[in-house]
Order: structure tokens, then C-alpha cells, then sequence
């Protein structure tokens, strides 16, 4: 998925209805997305965007296959997730770890996953592979680059990931699970 | 656990007996403990510091739920482990990774654990949950920040800690096993 | 394995054989060996190196206990994977991580195992203890040190390999699988 620096997102229903960060989305009302299958990309358009949740919705004209959803939004500490994106504008990438918390302050998951600029806004996984959220962000500290402009610097091990039913409600979307 | 950036430490038996890194107690002769579980946190003195080893002693008035300790305490190299801690002031957060190395040498156990200020001082557990080791540092690298002060970057993958055996030996402790 | 700064290699067959990168060779014609096991160093000639794709050959005068070899190249997403080095000149340091992808285009398997400059030219194993690739690097971002300096800060969770049976194809060795 393509506005600028890129992004990933993933289909909710098998009618093209993706998910994906706000952010990633920014203020485009429309945005180029690809498949990790490879082939041509389609224009979709932005139909819902919550930007204080950072999360959005995007339909594309497209027969997609959705991920999984859990039942239920609760995981646990130590569970295994895997999570999948598309950093750098690579192809797809898969990486593991596991819950090291959820944050019920913030209401997101944390996890020791390691993701990188690109995986904003793919799926987070648990070990059934449903996918429980939306991996957002990982923490970074900004320092100098060598020609005095800010770089971020990725702290390893801290991820935090939207959980999907939360997501789901904020965007008012119901949804159909796979069984 | 905090005198200013905090740490972590871990109960060694039910009578409030906790151990954690002599780093983290700095200077200090009473602490403030706060249990993960929340509430109120407690003042507690500082019994016995060994800052050649960075470890410390402290006796909290209340009764506790140790940590189970192991009875041999070498460790296999790729053995499963998992810290606990609370990096940044945050609730508790679950690393998981595998031991490295036992750095004879350094007499220190290595892993792929990630671990965070915060973290220091905290349990280092075995799949077995048998605290093994105390979470001492992660390798680190100072570079320039974006006002030309020093901001120490994580090296991913280097996490040290103290044998706890080693640990309780120089702090001259005994203490009974759980069964 | 040290010429400068060091890498680390690994024997492919029972006289001596040693696969590496040629990075860690440089120009060296001639590089000093050291078991992981400790003992004395041995002095072994380099004989083969294809700097395009940073693959070299070493042949050392000693009996050596080869890596088992995998029958085929291909790996797939999400297997686990072990690399084993000599980071920072410090002994045998194992880490653990999944496979991310095939990158096909680069011919280079990816993983988030964690390695650091010592790892080059050391074996990544499968699970079954296969040396399936040469981890060769991982991706870093260069930033300032406190005196202005560049440092290259490692970007967590992305390593990358050679696949074997592709670097002694290049390499146009043939070697009898262990069985």
C-alpha cells in the first residue's frame, strides 16, 4: 500500500474492505494498493478514518481473501504472535515474538516483535493466526544523523500493535468471522 | 521499585527479602518498592550491597511471593529464558529469548533477550520459571543526540545478567528452595 | 577467524575446509584461525574468494568436524534458524530467530535472528542443525558519534544470509553430505 513511504494494510471481508494505520493512510482520500502476491496495484478509495485511534478503512473494487479475526479481544502475556509487512518496500516480511503486556492504559499490545518502518498498519498474528491487532509502531529515539538532521533509531523489542476488535468498534464495522 | 530512574528487583523469600542490582539502588538507604500487582508502594531499607558485583539486599516488612530458584546454576546454551521487568515505568513487560553464551570468563550469563532500562535488577527465568538470573545490562552504544548530548542505542541481542547462585554466594545468603 | 576486526567461519568438510565471507578475508591472503573450542591458532591459506558475492574459501592443515549441509536450498518462511559467532572477539555467542523470507531477487535468505560484526561468515542453522546460509550482515543505519564520527547503528530484527548450497555453487566446490 502506497501513499508515500508506504505502508501495509489487510482485508477484513472478502469484498476488498482493508485495515489499515491512519497514519499510513495520511490525508489522502485515496491511495494505490499492492498485492504481497505481486501484479498490478489498484486505486482504493479511503471510506473511514479515525485518526485519534490511528486507524482507517480502505475499499477496494477487488474479491479479497480476509484474514482470520478472533473471538474475542483479550491475549496473553507470553502468547506468540507473528507479525507481517512489508518494511522498506521489501516483500513480505514475517517476524516473531510475544505478548509482553497489554496495556490496558493504552489499550494497545505490546510485543517483542521486531517491525520496522512499512509494517505500520499490517496484522499482528497470534500463533492460530488470527489477527488480534494492527501493528503500529515500535519505539524509537531520535538522534544525529551524520549530517545533523534527526534519525530515528529503533529501540528493539518494543512494539505496540491496535487490538482488532478495538479497531473494529472505533471504525463502527462489523464484521463476518471466517470460520 | 524507585529512587529516581527506577528498576527492578525480585522477592527471594516470603519474608520480604528482595534482591536486584546494586545500580539501581545507587546510593541510597531505603528504597520505595512498588509490586507489580499495583497499590501502594512501601518503603523499604537496604540490607547488603556489593557494588563489585552489582548486586543489593533489601528487606521489605511484608509478607512476599518468592521467586523460585534453581538448584544447579549452570545454564545450557540456547536454553529458552524469559525476563521480567518494567521498563520506562511501565506495567510489567515479558521478554522472551535464549541463552547466548555462560561467559565463564565474565561470569555472566548472555542471551538474546531484550531487555530496557527499567529492566535492570529484574528476574532472569528459565522455562521453568526458576529465576536463574538477575537482568543486569544490555550492550549499548553512545552516539550524539539531536542537542550534542550523549544517547546510548541498544545493541539488539546482548543482554547480561548475574548467575543467581553467584548472587546470593556473595551476598552471603542462604535460602530454602520451593518446592 | 582473525585478519582485523574478525569474522567467523565454519568447516565444511573433515580436512579443513572453511566457508566465510570475503569481507572478513579482505585482502588477506593468509588469515589466523582460532577453534571455538580455544587451543592455539592455526595460520591457513585463503584459497578461493568471489567478492561479488562475498563468499571465500580457506583451507586449513587440521582434521575439523564439518556442519551437516542441507540436501536443498530452499527455506521457508517462518522456520527457525540459529546463528552461531564470535561477535566483538567474545566466545561462541548463539542466537535464535525465524526466517522472514526468501528474498529471491537478492537471493539472500532474511531473518530477525540478531547478529553483530563478528557474526560474518558464520553458519546459520536450521532447525534440524543444517548450515543452510553464511550470515553476512545486518542492516544498519549510520549515525554520529560523539566526536562526529560515523557509527553504524544495527537495525533490529534484519540479518541476512547466503544460502550455502548457492555459495559453493559460486564458490565450485562439491562436498559429500554428512550423513
Amino acid at each position: 500500500m502506497t501513499p508515500e513511504g508506504g505502508g501495509t494494510g489487510f482485508y477484513i471481508n472478502k469484498d476488498g474492505l482493508l485495515i489499515t494505520n491512519a497514519h499510513v493512510i495520511e490525508s489522502y482520500n485515496e491511495v494505490r494498493v499492492e498485492s504481497f502476491a505481486g501484479g498490478h496495484s489498484i486505486s482504493c478509495p479511503v471510506v473511514r478514518k479515525v485518526d485519534d485511534y490511528d486507524v482507517a478503512l480502505v475499499k477496494c473494487d477487488t474479491v479479497s481473501l480476509p484474514v482470520r479475526l478472533p473471538w474475542k479481544g483479550w491475549v496473553q502475556r507470553g502468547e506468540s504472535v507473528n507479525a507481517i509487512g512489508a518494511p522498506f518496500g521489501k516483500p513480505a516480511i514475517l517476524t516473531k515474538g510475544v505478548v509482553s503486556n497489554h496495556l490496558t492504559e493504552e489499550e494497545l499490545i505490546r510485543s517483542d516483535v521486531e517491525i520496522h518502518p512499512g509494517n505500520s498498519g499490517g496484522p499482528l498474528f497470534n500463533s492460530k493466526w488470527e489477527a488480534i491487532g494492527i501493528t503500529t509502531s515500535n519505539y524509537a529515539i531520535p538522534v544525529m544523523g551524520l549530517e545533523g538532521e534527526s534519525v530515528d533509531v529503533t529501540v528493539p523489542g518494543i512494539t505496540k500493535a491496535i487490538p482488532i476488535l478495538r479497531a473494529l468498534k472505533v471504525l463502527n464495522i462489523k464484521v463476518h468471522h471466517r470460520k
